[in-house]
């Protein structure tokens, strides 16, 4: 096998880029394509590969990891491109974006018409959890297919939770953090614009409902961003858009209500309406402010 | 003053009574009513004197304190049944349920009017931090008063919180704080009861969100109850029909929508609805997977 030795890697974005780098700092040989050149230089400095097209990434190697937007860029790289044919047969797509389940599904019976594997394998953690290799990995698939990727999602996460041996179940997996996740930042938001409204003092009260059993991690981390101006983007209300999208759409397609994170929805699409989309998404307060009657 | 040497209290439910204990515990003079004998005998035998009426637990104390069910069991226990006017003049009047902020406020003016002083200071932390005299106390009203309360609020709570000086601000900040107590137990039921639909493994999954961005102080509490049969109950749904309830009208008042909080009140509406009411509030996951179509 030539897994240690040789890894493609596309989509060196915010996430990507620095799990590619932890992959190289641990030994491996990452070769790695992203459609903007910055990204791909970053990762020749850290001692990677750059590749001029995603089926260079691929060639040759064993395992392909794809951290790219949607299921659909995956399927553009995969398919049309043909990077899962220029991986060595047999070799193993490790499908690490956040996708629809039933597309992620649809690839993975795509991938394995070429002679290859495709794993699911979302992660949840943010750019703080791919830069400390400290991701939660939502992994599904073959289960061999799983036991060779074992140690380079070691690398990149602190801990890989099987979660099914279809691909796609990974992708359902990260729905239902996402959901949690979108519903957090939406309540945490709805309360603090509410404690404004009512000429609180939102200082105190963070400081409370921070302690509290009306504690989450998202009112701890996103909280203090609510109350002072918009500043640093760490991820963006566009990107709860897409993700509680896909919330809806796994819960539409499964005939599954799902009435507080629709609620949730609405407002980060408040949010992307009135321009804030490329905000950080604590910024969907302003979306509550405006509903609530502020300027 | 008497402070020290003699409080009352009403209300010796779940909360009061491990609270009035824990006064005894510290050295205070505590006679408490309850309009159930058994909580009046505990009292007694940890050492606290039974009050046959609202009026004798108030009668020479200088703190009375309600951990009645509403404002309007507090206000018949203070104005028609005449606690307040029992209380020494100047005596404090420490309201620390649940309540609407309007009738706090109204409650406020009434005791004003006795020549003694109201004191919004409603508590999170529930029976265990009540037991332990660990609540997060939000309190509001005149400077003095608090003061004067200090001592007696160190012994019920980890930390008090002054969100105002006007009784009905604590009521507020309950408010907010139980807008995310709601909406975070309706998201772990609604995110539990989807993934239970889509055939992941509901303990796997909990486990994932217990340890990532989507954690929350609730999924991890109540979260392993919702994924068992229905047990021990610690807080009601029945309840959360009343928080939430309290919310949507605190919102109301305010003009102030909270689309995500109303949502998270319909599914505990729903699980009253179905009989539930009087279960523990973790068991709004039945309603659920009754929206999502199972048995």
């Amino acid at each position: 096998m030539h897994d240690k030795a040789r890894i493609g890697f596309v989509g060196l974005g915010s996430m990507g880029l620095p799990m590619a780098r932890n992959l190289v700092a641990a030994g491996h040989e990452v070769a790695g394509h992203d459609i903007r050149p910055t990204p791909m230089a970053a990762l020749c400095a850290a001692g990677g590969q750059a590749a001029a097209t995603a089926c260079d990434a691929a060639r040759d190697a064993g395992i392909l990891i794809l951290m790219v937007v949607d299921a659909a860029q995956a399927r553009e790289v995969l398919i049309a491109q043909g990077a899962a044919r220029a991986l060595l047969p047999g070799g193993i797509v490790a499908l690490m974006s956040t996708c629809l389940a039933d597309e992620v599904a649809a690839l993975g019976r795509e991938v394995a018409a070429t002679g290859r594997v495709l794993v699911d394998a979302p992660v949840s953690g943010g750019v703080v959890g791919a830069e400390a290799g400290t991701l939660s990995i939502m992994a599904a698939g073959d289960a061999d297919a799983l036991a060779r990727l074992g140690p380079v999602l070691e690398v990149l996460g602190a801990r890989t939770f099987v979660v099914g041996a279809e691909p796609g179940q990974g992708a359902v997996a990260k729905a239902v953090n996402q959901l949690l996740c979108g519903v957090h930042i939406a309540a945490a938001a709805e309360a603090l614009a509410l404690a404004g409204k009512l000429g609180l003092d939102t200082g105190v009260m963070l400081e409370i409902v921070s302690g509290s059993a009306a504690a989450s991690w998202m009112i701890r981390d996103r909280g203090p961003r609510m109350i002072r101006e918009p500043g640093a983007v760490t991820s963006t209300v566009d990107i709860f858009v897409k993700d509680l999208g896909i919330v809806a759409e796994t819960g539409r397609d499964a005939r599954a209500p799902l009435p507080v994170a629709a609620a949730a929805l609405q407002m980060f699409l408040a949010a992307a309406s009135a321009g804030d989309g490329a905000l950080d998404d604590s910024q969907v307060i302003r979306a509550y402010r405006r509903l609530m009657g502020a300027s």
